[in-house]
């Protein structure tokens, strides 16, 4: 196997996958249930057949190919990623996870691989959540997590549901519990996916084996003060909502970098009302995400931010609020894998490190209840999610050669 | 003098301006060059003449109750205030201080002072800006500060300039500069305004003699960093304009209360971009006030801002600017005016105080060239520029007894 040819061939699959997209020049725009969404998965079904795979598109729009093992009723290794982007998103985020799976199927023909059990590549449908808002629907639908009803319930910004879109595609939402695999057959998940993070380029690193996806907690902040005139109004009689909630602010990239061990915290939006410049604020509005591979340092943190708000509110004779919006707890992947997947880069002499993944991904709706891995490739400048997205073809060949390492071991093993 | 005749007097006229309002029932809206202000105006003329003075309505629309000294030629001595409000503002802000020179006027007729020279009540034309975005237009054009292109420069949200506005009112916008009074002509200015903030009320003090007002510098701060994935990139990786904001916005309140004379620093607008829960900021921006009696205080307060966001920017790698909005000095108002009021207080048994004013009034333009001084009653909670708006009127007519006192003795020293 030469990593050339590897190369080669996801370049020419992902080159091919660009060109589904509903904004052509300006980055990759994939939403569920369109037409280019149906355009990429009429095109990973073609490879899938020409990899030899038994190709299946299932009732939630996912679609599989099927490498078949002696013994289809034991419980199968399964890789994929999704096939949707978000808007003007790049060319590698999801997808380029999917052409790394069937280029595993192929080189475990390759390698005439004796398979016991059954390999599965897998496409799947709307990890993104950009439509709806709601994501891992296709990872959500194999475990059994959507029912006609939730099809009907979520909208997107046009008004149509995802029963309907399902419907306009090609789809019957009334069997969506088809898409469901039996408990215990599906025996581990591995995905490749882009970083997303500057971590991996930045160190030069050709590989990260993830070992964490980070809990996540978030929170709409509110603190509220009183609305005075900035000029009549003595520092000594304010109830100002931005004073009280600046220590807060100023206090949190610190807290988060107490723990040196990854954890991150966030401000990303924040309003003042009424916000006139000659106005004392009366709301602040701020939102936090703190993540960290450890949940207690997320709940420390989560508490400081707490405490600072009381102080402050107490001080300045305000109030505040704190509405948790989100709250995931970190999932810690397979050390069985990670180990296995460690030995291969040695082998391969790939420079590798372990590292969490800061965002979610199919993995963390899989890992759940199957014992996962993920592989990371360096992403440049570590940009996602737009045009400028970009990871090296033969980064991704070499996730692709770890993964049919590790399954190739996977199977020897259990053979042996 | 019954304080009681004043109280009801000062009380009838400004329930009586009340009705000239476009929002009845919801605080008083009387832009200027509207049938509000003409129905303040020609209220205010009818009661001049009631009190016996000589009326005039200028080419700017300000209205002038004149009492006629025996000198016409030698500098007269004038009082008076604004009659436009802000929108939904309250009954007081502006017109209170008319009605409490027109009250001055009557009370020198009943003490028979021997008026040497002039006393002039003067009812001012949009001192608000609310409808042009500009302020001070009737103080400002007696001291020749508008002309005919200015007139045409500002407009309304509708698109309607001043000098539209001024020919549709029944002025003739041509003739601005016949507003402007001879250098030399007006002795001194003085105003009666409700204080606007919350001092004399939390301290029970009946009268405000206003010493200074304030100067005001204002920037709007433009924070510069990177957009980031806030789950994928490490803390030591980001350029957040949030964290870099932080620091200054914590320290600007400290800062202002460090020098315990009044100064004030208010945050009261902010935003980010791109907003996202989960996006480390690009770019925050924010409103910075700063106000003080004393100019080196504000200079020091935005020297270490701009401190605070260069070591901001240096440990985080962004850029920010610190675009200055306005700078105007503090206006230091007449000592010799102040104690002739004070030894009236005195006389009288009022409660007083010396006290800025942190708000700008028509004194802060009139003051730059004619000796003037302030006296401030005080504003229920501190609240003002809202429909709750409140003083008591015989807070104001202790003001208007305060002013006729400072008038009686500055025409009979000159006598003497």
């Amino acid at each position: 196997m030469e990593i050339k040819k590897v190369t080669e061939r996801i370049q020419n699959d992902l080159e091919e996958l660009a060109r589904f997209t509903a904004t052509p020049g300006n980055g990759c725009t994939r939403l569920p249930f369109t037409k280019e969404a149906r355009g990429a998965v009429e095109y990973i079904k073609k490879v899938m057949t020409e990899a030899g795979l038994l190709v299946k598109e299932d009732a939630a729009g996912n679609v599989f190919g099927i490498l078949e093992g002696e013994d289809t009723k034991r419980p199968c290794v399964m890789m994929g990623s999704h096939y949707d982007s978000v808007i003007n998103g790049g060319n590698f985020d999801g997808i380029a996870g999917v052409a790394c799976a069937i280029e595993v199927a192929r080189q475990l023909q390759e390698r005439n691989v004796p398979m016991k059990r059954s390999f599965v590549a897998a496409g799947f449908c709307d990890e993104e959540g950009t439509r709806f808002g709601t994501g891992f629907f296709g990872s959500g639908a194999i475990l059994g997590k959507w029912d006609i009803e939730s099809c009907r319930k979520f909208k997107d910004t046009a008004g149509v549901s995802v029963y309907e879109a399902m419907q306009e595609y090609g789809l019957n939402p009334e069997r969506i519990k088809e898409a469901e695999w039996k408990p215990g057959s599906i025996g581990c998940f591995i995905e490749a996916h882009v970083e997303q993070g500057p971590v991996l380029a930045a160190k030069g690193t050709e590989l990260g084996l993830v070992d964490c996806i980070v809990g996540i907690q978030r929170y709409m902040v509110t603190v509220k003060g009183r609305a005075d005139h900035a000029g009549t109004t003595p520092m000594d009689m304010r109830a100002d909502a931005m004073e009280m909630a600046s220590g807060a602010i100023f206090g949190l990239p610190a807290w988060a970098r107490e723990y040196e061990d990854g954890t991150v915290a966030t401000v990303g939006y924040i309003s003042a009302k009424p916000g006139g410049i000659n106005i004392v604020a009366e709301e602040v509005q701020f939102s936090v995400d703190i993540r960290s591979r450890n949940s207690r340092h997320i709940d420390e943190i989560a508490q400081k931010l707490k405490e600072a708000l009381e102080h402050a509110a107490e001080n300045c004779g305000g109030s505040y609020e704190m509405e948790q919006k989100l709250k995931i707890r970190p999932l810690h992947l397979s050390e069985e894998l990670l180990a296995v997947m460690e030995r291969a880069c040695k082998d391969r002499g790939y420079s590798y490190q372990r590292m969490p993944s800061g965002a979610g991904h199919d993995t963390l709706k899989i890992g759940q209840t199957i014992p996962s891995v993920m592989v990371f490739v360096p992403s440049k400048d570590g940009r996602s999610h737009c045009p400028v997205e970009w990871s090296e073809y033969v980064d991704l060949a070499k996730a692709a050669v770890l993964g049919a390492d590790l399954i190739e071991t996977l199977i020897r093993e259990e053979e042996a």
